[in-house]
Formats: C-alpha cells, sequence, structure tokens
C-alpha cells in the first residue's frame, strides 16, 4: 500500500527528513567540492542480508536533485552478501553527497526490518500461518516499515487507528465489556470494517464469539490453551480468523503456530531491529 | 538542544506522527467508549532500564488533549526495573486511548536509546573519553535521539550537515586532497564553525594537521597506530581534538579509549537498538 | 469517526477555509468596528430540518478566537423548524463577524445533507437495510459529511480508498477477471480488511462468491434480480453481505430494500444537495 | 482569477484532497491491477448540461502522475448532452483509477454550478444586468466554485473578506450606523478599495448614497421599492452601481432585474447543488 | 487589516522566523541558563522615533511562551526618544533570550518604516494628499510594513495582485493598449473592484478617462504637466481619483502634492530603511 | 550555504511569498493579457552597485512556471552600473509579468546588501580583517541576506542561536558569570562546537581566557583598549580569535581593523539598506 503508485505522502516525509539533515545547507560539500564537479557512485552492501527499499533510496536522491541517473542492481526482496553492490548513482557530487546519509539511513533500517522477518517466515517454512506485523513502528515510518515487512515474507495488521476495529484490554475496561463493546461497534461502523477483539482466556473467547467478532486474537495464552481456542472457533464460527500475539520469539513461533491459528503478530519485527550496514562510495570522479 | 525551552518543532513532528496513526479516527475507542468517559492510567516498566522522553509522552497527549493531566514518577535518567511505574495520565478515556501507542512507541525507543548509551559510557568508567553519537539517527528523530544519548551518559557529535564541517573520504577524493578542502572550507565558513578531517593513515593525520583542522578523526585505525597519531597530534597541535570511530563494540571501546583520543564516536548507539518494553493500563475508570 | 476526540485535522481544515475567505483580513469588520467591542449573536434556522454540525460551527469560532463563548441550544439529529435559535455565541464582535460566514457554510451545508438522509432513512421505515453512503463527497469534506449522513440516520461506506478493498468495473477490467482482481486481493491485504466486488449480473456474483468476496455489491440491477441475486448469496455464503447500489431515488429505495438486500448505497446523499438555510443576527450590543 | 497562470494554490489543494481519499494508499488498485499496467480512459457525460472544471480534472490527474496523458474534447463553457466524450486519459491504470474519482468529484461539482448559472444567465436573456455569485461556497472551493459561475455566463461578487467593504446589517449595528461605517471605512481603505452598503429600505439608500456608498445593495426589497431605489440613486449619484440581493429564485430574477438593478447576486448558484453526472470508464487495455 | 482581530497568518511567520533562528535549539541559553530561571527584562530606545510593532513583538513572545507576561508601555504610533522603556516583559528568562531577536528585529523595522513615514506625513502637513505605500515590500513582510506606514501616518495602495487592478506599462504592452486592457478588465471583474492606470502622458489621460479608468495614475510626470492632467480628470471625470507617482523624495513630494493630485504613492517607504535601535535587557534575575 | 545544492527551503519561502503577493491571482495580468501571449522581457540596472541574487530571481520565474528561459547576463558579484542588462526572461506574459515583482524585490535588497557590504570591505583594503554580518537580519531572509554578505565580500557570523554558543551580555547575567556560563556550556555542547564570549572590558577579557573560550568578543570597546585585550590574548592563548562589535561605521571601522582584532561584526550590513533600483521591462512581444 505503498511505493506503488502516488506517494506524494512520502516525498513530503523525505523533504522533512532532509530539511533535519541538511537544516541551512550541507556546509562540507558546498565549500570543498567545487561547483559543477561530476561523480559516480556506488552502494554496496557490507553483510548479508534481505533489501528492502531501493526505490525509497532512488526517492530520496530524485528529491535532493531530479538530475541525478539511479540505476538498481537489486530488487527489494533480493538477498544480498557483503560486496553486493546495490545500485549506482551518477550525478552532482553535491547532490550526491548531500542525499547520502538519508539514502543509507533509510534503506538500512528497511532492510534490516526484511531481513529480520525472513528469519521468523522462515521459522513457519512449511506452515500456513501467516507473520504480521503490529502498530509498533517508529513514528513517521510506519508505511515504509511495513512494506519493509512484506518485502520480508510478512504481511501486515492494521495500518492504523482508522481501518479496523481492534477491541483491546484497555477498551473492554472501557466499554464495560466485550458484549458491549463489539455491539456499539457493529452499530456504527461500515459494513466493510471488520472488528477483531482480543482475549485472555477460553472465557473471553466464548464472549467475543457470541458477540459476533470477526476476528479473534488470543494474547499471551500458552499453545496448549490456543489450541483448544482455535477448536472451539472452528467448531462454532468457521469465519472467524484466529490471530495469536505477546511475546512472540523465533524460538516459541513455530509451536505457537502448530497450535492452527491463522495469524500470529509479532511486535518486534518493527520496534527492536538491527539496520543492515549498507554504503555508498564515490569511485570516480568525472569533469564537471 | 531540545525539551528545554521552544519546541514547536517537536509539536509538529508529533502531530504528524499522530495523523499518521490515527487518520480519519480511532474507531475502536470513539465507537466503544462511551463519549464523556474519564479514566486513570498508569504507564509502568516491563524491563530494565534508563528512562528517557518521559516528557516527550507527556506532550504527546498535550497535543491529543490539553485536559489529560500527566503525573510523572521519574524523570529522565532514572534507572528502573520491571515494574516501575513511570508516569499517571487521569482524563478522557478517548484521549488516552487515542495517545498511548504513539506516546509508548516514543518513550520505548528513547529510553532504549539511552539503555544502550549508558552500557557504553559504563565501559569507559574512570576515563576522561567522550562517547558521542553520529548522524546515523531514525530519520525524523534526530534530535529525540540524539536527547536520548545525553540522557544516557553520552554526549553529541555535530546536529547535521549545517552545525560543522565534517570532510570525509568522499569530501577529500572530490576536492582533490585534504589540503585544498580545509583550505577551501576555512576560507568561507563563520570563524565560529570547525572543521573536522576524517583520516586513514598517519600520513593524513600530518596533512589535516598541516592544514589546519580543528579535529582529526581516526577511521577504523588500530590502537596502536591510534596511539601514535595521538601523541603525534598532541605534540603538533595541543588544542586539535582527536575522536575515533568506526565500528566501535562493546568489546572494544575500552581499549580504544586507552589509546588517548578525546572522543569516540558509535553509529550503533542509534542506527540499531532494543525498545524498552513499557506499556500503559488504564486502572480505573471514573464517572464522566 | 470524526467529532469524537482528536480533531487536529479538522482544525487544519478551518484554518485552511479560514484563509480562503479572511486573506489579508476582515477589512470591513476591522475598519467599521470599534476596537474592543463587544456582541451577542444568535443563530437560527429560516427553514425545517435535521440539524447536523453544531460542534463544527462551535469549534470555527474557537479556532477564530478561543475567547468566544458558544451555547449550543441544539444538537446534532434534532429536527428543527424555521425560527429555532441553534445556538447563541458571544464575546468579540470583531471575531463573531469573521467567522459567520465559515461558521455557517458548514453548519448550513451539514444540515443540508442530515436532513436529505433523514427522508431516505424514511422511507426505509420498519426494515433492516442499511442506508449508506459512497466517495462521492466534496474533496476536502469527507469525514464532515459522512457525520452528516450519520446523524441524518444513515451508516457510512468505507472511509476512502485506503480502508477496504472495493473491486469495481475498472478493477475486474484492469486484472483480467473477478477471480483474478479477488485472488491477488486476498494474497496481499490484512486480515482486518475485507473485499467488496461489484456485480452487474448473476454469473459475476457466482464469480465473486466463488473467488471468496466478502460483500457483493449488486449495480444497477432490477429487484427482482436482485432478489434472485440474493438468494443464492445466502444460501452459498451466508456471512457474505449484499449491497445494491446505482441511481438510487427515494422513489425507488424501498422496492429494492425489500429485495433483501443488507445495504443500500446512495451517491446523491451527498454529491447535490439543498443547504439547510440558517443565518446568525447580532441581537444585542454589549460595551467593549 | 484562477485556472489563468499560476496555481499553486490549487495544486496544494489537490494534494490535500488526495489524501483524504488515498490516505495510505489506494488498496484496492495496487492489490490487483499488474504494476506497469497502461490503460486509455476516457470521461463521458451522463446528462446534459455545461461543462465546468476540465482543466481541474486534468490538473488532478497531472498531480498524481504527471506521465499521464489527458486529451480534452470539450472546453469549459461548452454545453454538452448525454454521451458526449469529454476526455481521454492514457497512461498507468494505477494512476488513473487513483486519480479517478477526485477529478470527477470536481468536474461533477463545478459542471453542476455551471449548468445552473446558465440557467439563471438565461432568465435575464436581453438585459444588461449582471448575475453575480456570493460568499456562499463550499470551504476551500470558492475560486474553483466563482471560476464555474463565470463559466456558466455569470460574474463574481468579491472574493473574500479582504477585497471589498460590504457593510451589512451587523456592521450597521456594531457601528452605530451607516453614516458612521462608511466615513471610519473610507479613512482608513485603500483608494483602490469600494464600500458597498446593504440598505433594507429608502431611508437607508438615501443615508448610504449621503454617506458616500459606492455600491448600494437593496436587500429583499419588492420589486416596486427597488424601482424607486434605483431611480433615487441614478438621480443623485449616477456613478454608483445597485445590486438586489435576497432569495432570488429563477422566477423571481426576471422581474427584480426589470427594475433597473445593475447586478443581482444569487446565493444558490453555490450553497444548493445538483452535480452533473459525469463518469470514467477504462475501455482499452494496453501492455505495460 | 492586520493586527485587529483573527491572526493565524502571522502566527504561522512567527513560528516559520523562529525556526529560521532557532533551528535544532538555542544552544546558548538551554546551556548556560538554569532549567527554571526567572527575569524581568526591558526593551527600550536607543533612538527616537515612531514606535510600530509593539504587540507584533508581545505576539513573539507569546508563540515563544505563553506564560511570558508582556506590560506595553507604549502604543503603536507613539513619538519616543532615546531611553523610553518601551514595554516590560516577564517570566521564563529562557523563553526571554530564545524570543528577543526576532521580536526586536520585527519591532526595529517596523519602527523604523513609521519613523520614516511620519517624515513624508509632515512634509505634506496642512494638504489634503494622501501618502500611500507600494508593493514594494519585503517579502514575507507585506501586511506588517504595510501596517506600519498606517501607523506612521500613511495610507495603503492595494494589497496584493488580487484586490485591484492596475494596469502598468508592461500590460499596456501586453494588452495592445489602454482601451483594450480596461474593457477586456471591466467586462470581467467584479463590480466592486476598481481599475487604475498608469500614465505616462496626457494623451495616455485622455485614453484612460475615455476608457473609464476609475483611478489615474501619472507617472513620473512634470508636476506642472500634473496640474494639467489633474484639471482634465476633474472636468471630465470629477468622481476618478488622480494619483502621482515616481521617485518621490522628501525634496519633490511637496510640489507634487501641490498639483492637486489625490494620492502620491513612495515606494522608498518600504523598500529602502533604517532601523529603528531598540534593545532588550534583563535587568532583574529572580528565583526559579 | 545556500544557492549551491539542495534549496527545498528557499523554494518554499518563495511559493509563500508568492502567496502574498499574488493571492487569489494576478487579476490585471490575467484579464488584461490574452491568454498564450508570450514575450520577452529585459532586467537592468538604474543604479550602480554590486549584484546578488540573480540565480534567486531566476528561481522566482522557475517557481512561477518552469517553462520560462531566463539568461543571466552577469553574475552574482559582478558591479554594474546604470543601465546594465542583468537577464532576459522569455515566455509567458501571464507568468513574466505575475513573477515580476517578487523577482524583483528580491534581487534589489540582496543586491542593497551586497552593495553596503562591499563598500566596508573596501574601507578594510589591505588588512587581514574579516568582515561578518549578525542575526540582524530580516526574518525569513537570513540565508538570503549572509549569502548577499558573501557575494560583497564579506563573510558570516553563526547562522543562528544552533550553530554556536554566543554568550552575551544577558546570559552572562542569567548564568552567574562568565566562568559558570562557558563550562556549563563547554560539558555539554558538541565537541565541534565553539564558544564566543562577548566581553566589555579587560577584567572580562580576562575572564573568558580562564574559562577556555574560544572566541572573545569586544564589545563596544575604544580602539586602544582593543589594542590591549588584542595583546592579552595573544599572549596567553594564540589560537583564540578576536572579533570587534558595536555600532561600527564606515568612519570608524578602518581604525578598529588596525587594533589587531580578527573580525569585525556589523549589524547595519542587514538592518538598514538602500535598495538597488533594478527593472524589468517587456521589450518585444511574441505571437503566443
Amino acid at each position: 500500500m505503498i511505493l506503488n503508485g502516488y506517494n506524494e505522502g512520502l516525498i513530503e516525509s523525505i523533504k522533512n527528513w532532509l530539511r533535519e539533515d541538511v537544516g541551512a545547507g550541507d556546509v562540507t560539500t558546498s565549500v570543498t567540492i567545487p561547483a559543477g564537479s561530476q561523480s559516480k557512485a556506488v552502494i554496496h552492501a557490507k553483510d548479508n542480508g534481505i533489501i528492502a527499499g531501493i526505490t525509497v533510496a532512488e526517492l530520496v536522491f530524485q528529491v535532493v536533485d531530479s538530475g541525478l541517473v539511479f540505476t538498481a542492481m537489486v530488487k527489494d526482496g533480493d538477498a544480498v552478501t557483503r560486496g553486493t553492490i546495490l545500485a549506482e548513482v551518477e550525478g552532482s557530487t553535491h547532490s550526491l553527497l548531500t542525499g547520502e546519509r538519508l539514502a543509507l539511513n533509510l534503506l538500512q533500517r528497511m532492510s534490516g526490518i526484511a531481513t529480520r522477518t525472513r528469519t521468523y517466515v522462515d521459522a513457519l517454512e512449511g506452515l500456513s500461518t501467516r507473520l504480521v506485523d503490529t502498530r509498533k513502528t517508529t513514528p513517521g515510518h510506519r508505511l515504509l516499515e511495513k512494506y519493509a515487512v512484506r518485502v520480508g515474507g510478512g504481511a501486515n495488521h492494521r495500518f492504523g487507528l482508522y481501518d479496523a476495529v481492534m477491541i483491546k484490554d484497555n477498551h473492554i475496561k472501557g466499554a464495560g465489556g466485550i458484549t458491549e463493546a463489539v455491539q456499539r461497534a457493529r452499530a456504527v461502523i461500515p459494513h466493510t470494517m471488520t472488528i477483531e477483539v482480543e482475549t485472555e482466556n477460553l472465557e473471553q473467547v466464548r464472549e467475543a464469539l457470541q458477540a459476533g467478532a470477526d476476528i479473534i486474537m488470543l494474547d499471551n495464552m500458552h499453545p496448549d490453551r490456543m489450541r483448544k481456542a482455535v477448536a472451539l472457533i472452528r467448531e462454532q464460527a468457521p469465519h472467524v480468523k484466529v490471530e495469536a500475539s505477546g511475546n512472540v520469539s523465533l524460538n516459541t513461533i513455530r509451536g505457537i503456530a502448530e497450535s492452527g491459528v491463522d495469524v500470529i503478530s509479532v511486535g518486534r519485527l518493527t520496534y527492536s531491529f538491527e539496520s543492515l550496514d549498507i554504503s555508498l562510495d564515490l569511485n570516480e570522479k568525472k569533469e564537471g
């Protein structure tokens, strides 16, 4: 739901991020590099991983200077190893150096997320369970990070507070119960929108089913209990989807999946991460 | 350089981030929680670490609803343990739930950075070496992340491309040499601005000294070579500062510091991190 | 999904709209009314209808001048008649007159939409069919107009291109068929998101059912054919919802509803309308 | 005063309106239509009327994707009938479908206004009376709607609160009288700016003339009284213009015009309207 | 047309200007002044002149920190002498020092303009001729500078390209003549808008009169020729206003005025100026 | 630090400034000049001076209409005389006339600053003293004005509150002394940032030296005292720079420079100025 079609929102973010880094000007570049200097740069991986964001990096350079020519050597989702050349960028040396840091910061973070996602997806190999992210994304980067999760082989949970009803613990308390919450929601929301209910035990699962939830989330349950919950749900409401959540790690994810849930959501896909090490080198100077 | 005085820029960021999460509206809250509902919530740590961003979390709630009352129980820089209550927030249940995720996302990330920074600072205990960050920060979060580094006991490198001259490898190539780069810079920059030069060997160190650099960065050198570089610099230009950089880890940082450098910059303080686990619970419902 | 909680987006719109009207300044007011003049104004209906937007009008006056005191005499959804006093506003005469036009323009339009919606809802009296709007709203006013539809007793269709999949004629052409379109969508969209398919005949209805659509829209079908489609869908997939659409008027809506569809969407709730006549009078001058 | 020269303001509005509709992304298009798909679409009228906004529709598509090629088949002001092809648009299927709704929403509304305006203009055929709009325009659409009025054969009243003095009932109350209001205004406003006074009876007409108004508006007067007012004004101040206003309808407008007024302002040109039905069809699929 | 009522536009400008000066933060203040420090400052004149902008300075401090208390000791238009205390500001030392420079920069410039304007107004003493400004204002400061001209005793010409027709030399060339230009304009512009024509000789004056101009500007004419032009205009069209323009200086303005023109426009009121010297001193430190 | 590389910030300012001038539209041009009209214009000097801002003028025309072709005949820093042609601009007559005023307003102001700066630089001929500006720039124009100072042969002081520590009188009061202020600052600021201290007498100079200031400013001292201060500083801390400040005029600057200071800062380079007279003429009409 991004990087495919109209992306004015991303361009605005890139301009804000450039303002943060460039401010009153890239002093070093403007005072050390002759006006009119032209260069060619390569962007290469310094570690192994899955690339995500190559078109975002390109967009950064285009926003800085539409005269830069960016040639991608890999595409999002490709596995790369230390030394792989990801792209070449050619044009004004000033523009190249001014855009370098932001382009790398984004590419490194997104690739780090795709790389981690892939390890979780691999742990689910052979199963039909879907791996999804959460709203624990970096503020300002949600669409990019959710895209990186898809690149890594995962899928997405809702995009924000606006595109699905997710009745959590605090809403249940505030509403006075699962039944009240689901009924009030159903009466008002568009017929195109679904209701997910977070449950902590089988009793809540039953109440959610009864109330008419479209999706039931099993929060922090033991896999055995999840199995029972899944059985209950399949029996009573076969079209209701089941999601598992809560401190899922690489060690526990397969066991959880084998309980039969449809979807597992994993916060740490985005709220902690290891950037993939990537760098840019000017490797050729050309006449201005 | 933030959180101290005029912070319109941060308020604008918070509004952008809320727009990302809330979009057309927090559907769940608006349809499940009765209008006028009042609650009290507690924010508590679910792991051990150093808190950073408590006033940022407060600001998020104030932007959402200036009627919310936020009472901090800890202050930035405090070490907390699993279970420590960080703050109480009281007021409109709608506002509390709408602001929850953004407030936590920020607080978790900033505290994660402060916590990691503290481990590096601890590794330098007893030495006068300064630990600093880099520009490898999350786009849109630079001032917050650099603040979190200070909270964790570190210091900051330059804030962006605009507030100091940093002549790196690519600039040296583009300018035709260290001497050319430094001289061109000095002729134009304000007398209040300094010039740092990145060097890879002793020959470059000598050229940078000769050219009149204010700060010399030793990039990816072996500690033994660093020691020689430091000796050379102290002898020839005692007021020039020396910075070490390049893949510094908790294992290597003390050895590097003992080479006598003034400053060590560590990218991984911000470009990879583990969020500190923090959550918010409505624990009391009040009449609207 | 608006007017309930955080509404920074609406405040930004109001500022833009005030800029459109006020521009370099409200010349007439600033040159004719003494500085410091205080007044009380009443807003009253000049026709019969359903009020929507009373809190939007209040917000306009608050954005113009937070010192204005707005006292609503009716609430959204109330039926009023010619002469009913809707609200009183008291404070700076300058602020009252500067905000008057925008407040009225919004209140008149929203009330016009609620009033028309009510007539359609009344035509469905006694039936369980839901009346919903479309995306044929005034650019920049979607959330307000969809809110006005709810105030008038209707419900909403999706909020935009982002919160549900709606496979229309042009998408079917572009994708190469209903089956292809639904399958591709299901593979990528969040498990919280639904798929609606627009169909023009029973064959398409069958294909959409087979492909696994969550909602099937019957576009411009004769009520008899709708009846058959509904029967088919109920038999094969009881949890699938059925929507009727296409040139629905007050004359035809009841017949359509009696075909058994769940939802009827009506473009003309928002894309043509008659504003409700409302005006503001200064009725009391007070000392400054 | 728009669509002729620099139109950055309109481009900003289009971006805001696209953000409203597209939000986090056009999910349906991005998941159902293959990347790189190219199409040709036609925009055609589904009813009879006067077209306004064809270049606005073009601009929408250009903002979405500057690679789209838009070929207008009609120009603003043309009378069209059901089935007339208004334009062809060719290029990325994704971009076509993402921009479709906004382009149509604007074109339909503006054409609806031009169509209605034409009926009023026709009612004045053979008379020199000018038909003008009011400030009762849709917030955010004033320049577009005033342009549509001109396209339909009408003219414009002032553009906002900033470009002329219009002393209405509430200002007269606030200022303490027509004379006071006019004199205060004249003393301060630029010599390039005019003063219009709203009057309800002949006594006020006389006071406005005496005070030196440039334009006198006869508000809600009977045509007979208007005739007397016009005679009075022509005699005493031949260069003063006379405007009639107040609940003007197609039935009453010619009678009002025959009273000899120069200008008739009609709120319903813009504050209630019937959109002209227009739609877009992909009619040809091309290889990507 | 500013500083009187709704002033969101000015607040936005102040935020932009603070961003320019403060950027990532007021480093000096934040690192040298203890948090919580409270002070009282006085703003005083260091030269003689006319004050303009005292409420603008107040607004700057309020935007920086709504807790600052600003007490004006003079009002706009007051003549002050070296040493006059203009205002006291009390509150957070941080906020005071962060806002100081912008508040002074604005107050100094606006007062400089008011002071110069007063000298021109004084040169016209006893005559009814109006002194007005031009569009040669500082980009971004037009409303403030035009306000300062009014404070100094002058009046304003049009506010921008949008609120009056001003047919200058280049338009006459482009339109093919004065007559063509005036007629085309009259056919389209609102009846509330006026047409001014710039003329260079009596022939053009005659053509402008004949074409129906509302205002005739005599550009760079000798006072004798102006006298003839005025006589011609008075005779043929008594309600047409006459403006003189072109390199008006303090030496020539009275002679020009005595030719009988209604208005004299003077570019140098705003496009060259001498700021009035004003400074701020912390004169009392208070406990935090 | 501007006009060299990425300049989105300047483009945003130009759009804001065009909005200020053009507002709802350039009425005169749009109603008098035929659509499609093409022209060629020349921009020429009407007085002698140093040109600054020729590329800013070009950028204004490009923002108005990217189809305009701007050919510069001079470059920034060139000395021109009355009549020199600075540039030719060719393309849409509408665009030319709409952009004219803003382009000239900027070019005139920047050239006025460069011209004045040159006179101060000339007064320092043969000396190594650097002439620098201050923060007394026009709000919103700082980067342009500091650039104009460089064009005129001067250099820049810090760019804002964010890129250097400048401890002035008010900070010393607030901090409790020079020593406290310098020490607090040094402990927190990046190692790349410098500290300048404003001093009023030799005692303060000694304290600043002792505290470790990087730059010492001598404020409003008599040249004889400056000479003593310079001697003291050179002796104790040869790498510390010395700046003179305070009411420097063309008459006094050489005497101040001869005291041996490194830098002289002059507020009046930007806070008072005489625009250079420049105008634009359409000199050729072409077929549209």
